[in-house]
């Protein structure tokens, strides 16, 4: 396994890659300071594994060679692994306050994994052994991999071959004797440019007719044909200032980006799936699946960090015995475990997949993220509640460092004077930027839109409900349909 | 184990009871209109366990024998057989659409298992042979216990010993050689005249003026210095009417009655606490939070039939295609699945006593409990929303089988006419029963109050918030107290 | 205007008619005691008209004759009317604690009153007149008169004349030289045993094909040709026990019946509408904003009374100074008062008809019900939770007067001493009829229902909403379509 | 009455100002980019009065002058003018999409003019005749008017004479013949460098040991003793920047600032309160009341925009046809109108005060207010929804028009082809803008926290509940206390 400096190494060692932020090509991605906050997050994954009192959570042993390796970089042998997922992203969100990127290549990993197997099983292909070599290579190296799905998509209403532009969603543009050559792009491509490799699925279930959209396949994050461009976040700029109070969280953060497959070349033992548009739906599922799992560890861990951000800042601000305060604190533990309780529930429901490793229960899977895109959105209005009006009218820390306003600014943001002011506009901050600045995108915006709109879950909840057994239940018990039992 | 015919017989065989239901001293309860259906329920806990295909739920290899006994006989052994349990509710919560009541005495007999486990090991007791004693008879002779906790508690804002009267609180009025004689009564008492014993425990954490308050004991139902009366539900008495459509659910149902304990003389063998007061809230918690655990199960049995009817009655409407409509079952069904994985999730993360038995995870149990105080009542009023206003205006039975106006009803009360009048009027009894009759008051009020009532699960949340360490996370990430990770 | 002893006398002065309830036809609907609740309630619309201190709310100067009437038979003349409206509907809500039922001949006279008007200035029909005349007579007689709108409907995706059978909804079977015979029957009909007259109204818009649908017309009660069935409700049969307190609200009661137009014959002079389907969109808006503003103060004044048992019932139990008892019961008035505002905006927007009444404002008394949809749901479970679990478990008032255990039962149900036990005990009555018996079918389900289902509102909100205006607000703001002026 | 532009000319017109923004002492706030958004806001207050179609909105009869003047300048004179000043604020917000800033002066002028009244016909005191003179200038010469009250407060547990610093409120340090002198800091400044004149309150109800906190007084704005300190907003930067369009709401914005009386004199004449402890609670609540009025106004006006923008990004993401789309926006609609209908009815509900000027209705506007503290946060909520995740990930404007990846931009966010990818850019950025960016800061924070926060509301809706009059309808209704009434 990396170290964490290690991990920041690799990725200065990569290529040089065409990277856009803010409108300008940069060359320096790993000290830029609007990325290096989510570098440091991702970096974390290497971190509290080399720490002994989290390798239980932040490691594995590898069910292909026996190594300890990553858990991130995990096939999940048994429920007790998909538990421990669960309890490690909750330890990462708690440790970045922030999203921290790795997991979408491990639901892909794991999502890839049981689809080409059972596509092979069925089709006659050998995607799953072709998988099994790069998840081989993928564990030793340790990789952050991008798992990429999600496609432009342009006009909702109308399939990937009905679209006015043909590179709305990525497809297969030539096959050749040694690969293929694919073209589009992905978005909201979440901690890619701190990734060692992409590892891109199809977005959604395709018909015949999208059968060029029907592939699935690994590149290098350098492959010299891929560009990126950088996507904007609330109080993005705030990173770009002289000092980092007014960041809030002041060393992690998230990054989402968009990647353009400009014509982009795959040798054939990197093509995971190349037209069997009959496991497109399987495989968009799983990964969804793992992914809306996933939102039941990290996000609590970002709430657990908004809490005691709350708690404290309602001791800062001499209120930390009203009831009323107290109440809220308790309805925002409340829901935070809510989550927990639905990412746990899942994972203990797993089952074995044909290919061996594990997979959620998925309605637990889809309840779970279905109250992600609601909760966090309720936690967030109760810590500024609690926080106070200052939470969004308090000065800049250049305020408080001006020769001629800082004396006032410190003497006047006092809150209970056993606390020191400075801590009081730093909490301060840290709610601002987890309620409405960048952490927020992450904790709010992500958790709605992240592993698939609600909507997207409600279809799966219905698809799942098994409502004829529930009639059924429901006829027998006002005589319609009379057992005799009782 | 007992079949589900010995086990009715066995409630005859019982010897006389003081049991008085509307006013009046009844002699044979098994029969009884009003009473007979909660019977029903509680011997589908052994029905169903006589069927195979429930077997691996209902039943489970006693700890203490290696037999095969009923799971609600069991000392939970590890977090699958906590699991299972939450399935059997679920399952047997399908079966009755009621509550079947059987569960309190489960929960009693794990709490009061590792509590007096822990007593003993720090007082040097011996309650825990004693009851260990008890459960051997319990399992083999199938028993159904009545785990009897809450107490009439007066006026709430002053404890057992300052009110008014001393019996509001269940307590040791006299200590003999032989035992103990006990006074006072336990409200609320679900499923206590169908079951062969009862197992009282304190009703909260004890203080030293209340020690003689502070006392656990097992008595057989039919011990003649108790004095049952039957409470009153809505709807109780359609029970009593000549036909039993208009009941709704027809042949199931809860109980609730007070017990007195009229001076009840309690021999030592089956006291397993008797003043020791600094145990009592681990007793009362501990049964509390199994019994919010328990809530995970069968109140989402309830919620499947609920959502079930519902399905039905929109079909039977003419409704069921309608985006509303499929919308509004969607979230039926996505809460009734999120307090199933609050139930599924502490078990998953239950851990063992000193004692050898399973403990729920106690945060998650509570928030499962809380979740259900509130989820009920909004899947209820979902499903008022498409059965129609029907459900509160529709005739009697006794006017649909008028010989002078049963035609019109018959005619008018149609709905999609594929389906029979009387499956409309049936669906809409049983929708009526869950959201405003005798099972509302199980499915809707009891979820409110059983194993606690709201605001105490809100301050054990509070207990288990650990808000310290939130708040250490908190600060590190706004640089109040930076650990130089990154 | 009538005494209210006057009313009850005139209900016995009509002549015979074709009642049946719990499948008996009756004889005296006045003395019944299953009816004569809901008499009581109506009574009381004349009651306080003849007490001094409400009369400016529960009178008028009527607009066509000057005389003093009840308000109850008005023409509402400007935006103070409409709101003197709600502020009777509150106040008599108090009084009841129940549904009153003489709202809806209100409301049907007001929307009927305007839409004629407009009818016969377009289509140069006499309508108008015809129904001035009848209104004449209705404040003349200070009539109670039944709103009659909601047809059986059977399958709801198919509309009245693709019914399989013509009588699910009400229609012109003949039309004769002298009048009109109509065949059917209306559903869910408030009051109408308590009503003097019947006014008919289509239930919904109606097609071409639907023609002989578009029928509205007014006959007298005790039209030989009608036959009511009585409906049930939640608890009913309590009534008929011999004593009152385990009905909870003693005296008032709600009532729905369904009615059979059995080829009833109505003279010309008395149909307002007959086959002019454009005019039925029109009737039906008008008649449900007038009836969905109601709401607004009716329910507002059942919430009063139920706030004020769980005030009571606090105070009994002792627990009036806990906190979060004070916050549950500001959240129950919050949730009050905001119906309460809703009803008052949307008579405080109204405007003036072409016929010279006063309508609602659409919008307002749209989202007015909507809200009524949803907040007595939260508000009864806040009441049950502050009530505690005895509100569904307590004995029978037969067992409190119980020589053997009524001692028992008084010592044992006490809450604060400072109380008596039968204060508490009619309290848990009165909040158990209002969250789950008689009173709950009308302060929940018809709260849901009545005025129409939240569907329906949503889709007038819908209509209502001028979405392109806010696109155009947003467009400009954005920039897209800017403006010049900053 | 002022125009637009002659507005704009006023402040540059005043003295200079100590002003700093982001740590630096600013020389020309009017063209300040971060300032002048929020001026453009505040001169729309003139720009619309300047207007024919909305004068009937924006202006008045002056009650003391019989002159037509701005109604931000008028002291309401009836119910009607209660409800104009509420649809006026509606207005504002739909033209500025964000916080215009001058309804505070608007609100103090009320809350001053009828507490001063009352304050000298209890005390003997002239502070009224004072007032009067002021506000005859302000309507003159067209003000706006910065209603000055939220103190910095220190610690929340202990009051102002308490605190260990005596500057945390605004107090009186010198009386002086010619008047006196003030030092201290109010917080939250909404507008406050937009205005012409700030008019001081206290912010609490004052004990006597806090006599020299009781003060209110009017300064000029330009005041050589003030120094104000610009608020920092989430996303504050971008009007920085070079491009506009990821601002959002291009044009307009908030402004909240620190102000700081460094002894201040104040001449008595205009001094309006200086020790009368008794009616700080009066001028407090009438102030607050009257600006929770405004919330159902402003807010329901910025919620307009906000849907719109959500319409029209359903337009160009092709999914305006889906049930689920519409439904939310359904949902949004109405609970934008449910603060409407607050805002309306508390206006409708005004009484006259003893000083001649109208008062709302105090409960409703404190329901009001604390449904803005809810509902406009699941409005953003839903909102986020139907945007999708492209609001928080897509790249800068700087992308789209740079000639490397602008094209690649341009081809990759089209949604529906119809519409421009322009438009589709900047409508994301709206609603970035309006939930997490500097709108959301006026349009969600301060919806908690303007015109206090949401406990404050909670207080006075318990203090005015009335539930003793509740409580004794609930005690006749259920048979405690019959009344023979029936």
């Amino acid at each position: 396994m990396m170290t964490a400096a290690e991990y920041i190494q690799s990725l200065r060692d990569l290529g040089p890659r065409n990277i856009y932020v803010l409108g300008e090509k940069i060359q320096n991605p790993v000290d830029h300071p609007l990325i290096r906050p989510s570098i440091n997050c991702c970096a974390m994954t290497y971190k509290l594994a080399e720490l002994p009192e989290y390798q239980e959570l932040m490691t594995a042993k590898s069910a292909l060679t026996g190594r300890t390796i990553n858990r991130f970089c995990h096939l999940h042998q048994d429920t007790e692994d998909l538990i421990k997922k669960v309890k490690m992203l909750r330890l990462v969100g708690n440790m970045t306050g922030s999203c921290f990127q790795r997991c979408v290549g491990m639901d892909a990993l794991n999502a890839v994994w049981s689809t080409t197997y059972e596509m092979d099983a069925k089709l006659g292909t050998n995607y799953h052994e072709r998988f099994r070599n790069y998840v081989l290579e993928w564990e030793e190296k340790d990789w952050t991999v991008d798992g990429c799905m999600t496609d432009p998509k342009g006009n909702r209403s109308v399939g990937p071959s009905e679209q006015a532009d043909p590179d709305l969603f990525v497809r297969v543009v030539e096959k050749r004797q040694d690969g293929i050559v694919v073209r589009g792009a992905k978005m909201h491509q979440t901690g890619i440019l701190n990734s060692h490799e992409i590892l891109v699925m199809p977005t959604q279930t395709m018909r015949p007719e999208d059968a060029d959209y029907a592939v699935a396949f690994a590149v290098p994050a350098d492959d010299p044909s891929l560009i990126y461009i950088y996507g904007r976040q609330s109080c993005d700029t705030r990173k770009l200032e002289s000092t980092k109070v007014d960041v809030g969280n002041v060393n992690y953060g998230g990054q989402e980006a968009v990647v353009i497959f400009n014509n982009t070349f795959v040798p054939w033992n990197r093509v995971f799936m190349c037209g069997e548009i009959e496991f497109t739906g399987m495989l968009v599922e799983r990964f969804a699946g793992y992914h809306r799992q996933s939102y039941g560890g990290c996000k609590v861990g970002n709430g657990d960090v908004l809490i005691g951000a709350t708690a404290a800042i309602a001791d800062y601000n001499g209120v930390a015995k009203a009831s009323h305060v107290k109440d809220k604190i308790v309805e925002m533990v409340h829901l935070n475990e809510t989550l927990y309780a639905c990412g746990i529930a899942c994972s203990a429901e797993g089952r074995k997949t044909a290919s061996g490793n594990y997979l959620i229960d998925m309605m637990l899977a889809n309840v779970c993220k279905q109250n992600v895109t609601r909760f966090p959105y309720e936690i967030a209005r109760l810590a500024q509640d609690i926080a106070g009006g200052l939470v969004v009218t308090m000065p800049s820390d250049a305020d408080f460092n001006s020769p001629e306003v800082g004396e006032w600014c410190r003497k006047l943001m006092v809150g209970d004077p056993k606390y020191p002011t400075e801590h009081r506009q730093r909490m301060l901050r840290l709610i601002e930027t987890m309620t409405l600045g960048a952490v927020a995108v992450g904790y709010l915006t992500e958790s709605l839109h992240g592993a698939g709109s609600p909507q997207a879950q409600r279809i799966m909840i219905s698809r799942l409900a098994n409502l004829e057994q529930k009639k059924a239940l429901a006829r027998r018990l006002c005589g319609i349909d009379p057992d005799g039992l009782f």
